[in-house]
Formats: C-alpha cells, structure tokens, sequence
C-alpha cells in the first residue's frame, strides 16, 4: 500500500458563502460547480472548494471551538470505494490519527478524515462524480 | 490584468519540522528539498510545504496569536518580479486585504500576502528558483 504524491482538493471553511463565492470571482476565477453550500474552483488539476466553516468543522467530526480547527482541509481523492479505509489505514500506522473513519456521505460519496501530527486535516474521499486522471489530477464537469 | 486559475504551494505551519517531516515520509512521500528549515514535496503540480509556524506567521506578517492565525497558507507564484505587486493590487481591489506589501525575501525572491473574507492567508510569490510551466504548474528539482 502506498498513496500518491497529490492533492484534490483544498476546502476554505467560510463565515458567509454568497461573499466569499463573490470574492473568488471578483479575482476573475469562475467556479465549475456552486449546488447548494458548496463552491468548487477548477485550479491546476485540484480544486479549491468553498464551504461553510460549520459545515467543513460536522464534515470531518470535529468541533468547531476557535482552538484546534483551523477552518481548512486538505483532500486526497481515491479512485476506488475501497480505497478510503485502505489509505486511512496506511495513514494511522504513519502516525496519523484518524478523526473520522470511512463513511458514506450525505451527497453519495465516501469519506474520512485524518489529522497529521499538527491537527492539520485531511479528507480521503471516494467522489463518484468527478474524474481522476491518469496522473492523479481532478476534473471537475462546467455544470 | 487577470490572475489564472490555480495553486502554486499549500504551506502547513508546524510546530516540530523533523516530526511532520517524519510523519508525512512515513505516508511514502518523498520530499524534493529540505534546506534549512523548510521541506517541500512535489504534488501533482503544486508543492506541499512543511515550515515552523512561527516562521509562516512572521513571514505573513501576522501575530501567532492563536486566533486569526490559522498556521496555513496557499501561494499563488507568479513568472515575473513585477507580477506581485501587479497581482496583489489586483486582488485588493476585489476586496482582499493586503497584510503584506510585496517585498524582497531573504531567500532570494519578492513576495506579499493578502487575506481573503475569512481571514485565510494567501500568498502571491515570485521564486526564481523553480520553474513555472506553461500550464501553470510548479515544478520543483530534486536536489
């Protein structure tokens, strides 16, 4: 077992969506997807994902206390269901210290969550609408 | 004047370099460089970077203080010296907050940071060290 050197997704956890959505695109960045309370941004083969800081803090089962959460995660996309325990396995027996085992998720995927030595948080997630590409880029859909 | 869709570094601030190094190795990820106190690893077009909390705070220019500070950073590198100022004055104008003025760094580059709505810090850095491709991915030597 060993996981690949990439990123999906970095996830901004914000006060007030509709703003923070406003700003992006005042930068002159258009978003690939924006349904219901979340923003993605196709950038350079990741995603920058906006998305209530509430909701990102239930997402990984953390609290959202002003201490330990920071208000942003890190994603690593697998190609496979099955993947997200294995990876999150591999990630524990590295020293990480898993937040949130795998799980189906409420818009059909599946997901957990670790933290590295710092609480830094990252996902590991199962998206059954997105693509992978061969050499581990994220390709979102303009819909 | 408009700046491109995509993510240049994510810097995770630490407060122990050799662990999170160690930890992050331990996931099977090699690490381009490691000089001083920074270590970086080459992902999927963007850099992952490892350095002292502290340090990331001082360099942003923004109190440690353990509430606004979030101990993370994303850059957004630019081809030419000149494009930092250029892009932060872009970015300020739809309604980011500059917290550091484009500058000489002492490693060798000219960079600032601006912070969006919710206070996460962004970097806009000219490195002449690494290489920016024509697709607007980083890459870095292996030296």
């Amino acid at each position: 077992m060993s996981i690949e050197q990439r990123i999906s997704f970095i996830t901004l956890g914000v006060a007030d969506l509709a703003r923070s959505r406003e700003f992006y695109e005042a930068l002159g960045w258009k978003p690939a997807h924006a349904q219901g309370d979340i923003v993605f941004f196709q950038m350079n083969g990741l995603v920058l994902a906006l998305f209530p800081r509430e909701e990102l803090a239930k997402d990984a089962a953390v609290p959202d206390d002003g201490s330990s959460f920071r208000g942003v995660s890190v994603s690593y996309n697998v190609r496979g269901i099955e993947e997200v325990a294995q990876v999150l396995e591999h990630c524990r027996k590295a020293g990480a210290k898993i937040v949130k085992p795998a799980q189906d998720t409420e818009w059909g995927g599946h997901s957990g969550y670790f933290a590295d030595p710092d609480g830094h948080l990252w996902e590991v997630a199962w998206n059954p609408f997105l693509t992978i590409t061969e050499d581990g880029n994220i390709v979102l859909g303009n819909g």
